[in-house]
């Protein structure tokens, strides 16, 4: 039976979704993975920090979260800040889940750094740190023979990375093609169903996919990182979103919409990266796509991505209804595989 | 860099499309995963067998297949057959690629437990053992500190069980639904097309894809081997394929095909199992599937699985254009996975 302090940096939707599935799990992990864990440290942006050497009361923390409390009240000792909680937390694991930063990676590149550096795993479903720091932060986990995982930052949980890393191996990734950002397939969903684009944003606002700023989404700028980052993880090709060929959906009117509908296809925000050579082409870019297309049927928040490679025709992997619990399973994976044995 | 000795048993179109793989990807083999490898004896049917502890030509093998020839010209000694070949070759890995046989998993189990009490990897793309023997030859391989895989059982080189291995760590599989079976799709998508059954099955025989009897897909047999061969290992519930509830696709008249398409639906033959209690459901048999369902799209030789867990939205797996490369490839990434370290 192996021990495990666990840190969490950010303690938002997704972190206590982690949280409560380490909860749950806990049983299992004893009996099928021989481990234990306790959560050393946590760290928010607005509701304060804990740390306790010892292991903080899990329960009691996830209870203050929801109550708008404050963790300082459960905290052993006062506790810097980012970098320097890290360095200071003992711990074996950390789960970064700070706010994305698409053009700098920052602050989750120094605090996976940190982690690394003082002999801690280092796991994320931040996207920022794979497209911005990928190069540095798996040679620094190869040398300090930890892991740098991130199976969150591409469809929540569903497995994408560990798929190529331990169930394809010798397989060359030539191309792939994908529909990878849930809130502009909602509200190209919801426009199909006759609402205004400005109706189909509000919806997802509502039901909490869409971010106040829907930006970051309808100009494909989420949709280029996750592109960005599949292209420099499983193609071995650095890429920045910037070099990615983006066009978002703001030009698919309900015309268009109702046009392709009567073609029998839809419009999909189309993501893709092909092989060139020894580079690559990238591009998010709207398109219709017909009904013999297998990203038609996923709709709503649902993803998809068909990869094409050396030894397999295509193969696809479709995720539907994603959420934080299901970022949470890859985080969770993600420990898993960098804590077991073989 | 390691040194791997192979052994083939049964040299038809898996074996040799192996053979051929192996000789492909060599270099990368040696750059990427610090392996060699010989290939130290090959049993076939109807064309003798080899074997040479020092390495048979591999490419003088396939030449010697491809001409009709017998293996017996390239054998540095007489070699006795099954059981005793295993034991006495030389060899690290088996490949066991001998018919497949429903009912009773010989000779493969008898195979692949000479490999194993040899100290081999046991290696197979032949579903009887999965549903005949599986908990016995996994034992026998943790006992031996070897592996017991069979990625190409379901689905060709389309990793499955090495999803659940490796990339899905504590999810519980829950209920699984599909289509597994190849010939019986490509019949349909046929007759959708205007074939009657009879032409269909002609133009799947003459493609390659159903057997010259072709009752084994079309009556749902390795459909149900294959829901079994899931259940047994995914689910941990040992279930043979006569305890599948099964009806085949006879009663899919041209009339029933064309009501379908005109209510907007297509008829698949579907694989479903779901846990009931301790036990389990599992069922093969047609069904109307509508536009929606990530089946509809899956068309020709193309197979999907949909994954239920307690931890992720639904999971589906979409493989297209499979063929013996394809079935070769699960074959090779047994062996990567086995003798990998880590």
């Amino acid at each position: 039976m192996t021990h495990h302090r666990l840190i969490f940096i950010g303690f938002g939707n997704v972190g206590q979704a982690l949280a409560r599935l380490l909860l749950r799990k806990r049983p299992e992990l004893e009996s099928q993975f021989d481990l234990t864990f306790s959560v050393t440290g946590i760290t928010t942006g607005r509701h304060g920090r804990a740390i306790n050497p010892e292991g903080l009361d899990l329960e009691k923390a996830l209870e203050i979260m929801q109550s708008g409390g404050n963790l300082d009240a459960i905290s052993v000792s006062p506790a810097e800040d980012g970098v320097k909680f890290i360095q200071a937390c003992p711990g074996d694991v950390l789960f970064e889940n700070s706010p994305v930063n698409y053009q700098t990676g920052e602050p989750a590149i120094s605090h996976l750094r940190a982690a690394l550096e003082s002999g801690k795993h280092a796991l994320t479903a931040n996207k920022g740190p794979v497209v911005h720091a990928y190069r540095e932060l798996s040679e620094l986990a190869a040398r300090a023979n930890r892991s740098f995982f991130f199976e969150s930052t591409v469809m929540d949980g569903a497995p994408i990375f560990s798929l190529f890393r331990s169930a394809l191996p010798a397989a060359r990734l030539l191309s792939f093609r994908g529909i990878l950002n849930s809130t502009t397939n909602l509200i190209l969903t919801r426009m199909e169903q006759g609402e205004s684009f400005a109706q189909a944003v509000a919806y997802a606002q509502q039901v909490g996919v869409a971010e106040t700023d829907p930006s970051g989404d309808v100009d494909g700028w989420d949709a280029a990182i996750k592109v960005a980052a599949l292209v420099t993880v499983l193609m071995g090709i650095p890429l920045k979103p910037d070099q990615v060929e983006r066009t978002g959906i703001r030009e698919i009117t309900p015309e268009k919409i109702q046009q392709a509908v009567q073609a029998g296809q839809r419009w999909k925000l189309v993501c893709m990266a092909q092989r060139e050579g020894d580079g690559v082409m990238a591009r998010v870019a709207p398109e219709r796509v017909p009904i013999t297309s297998p990203l038609y049927a996923v709709q709503n928040t649902s993803s998809i991505v068909e990869f094409h490679t050396d030894v397999l025709g295509p193969l696809s992997i479709v995720e539907e209804n994603p959420g934080p619990e299901t970022t949470a399973y890859g985080l969770l994976a993600d420990f898993l595989n960098a804590v077991r044995p073989g």
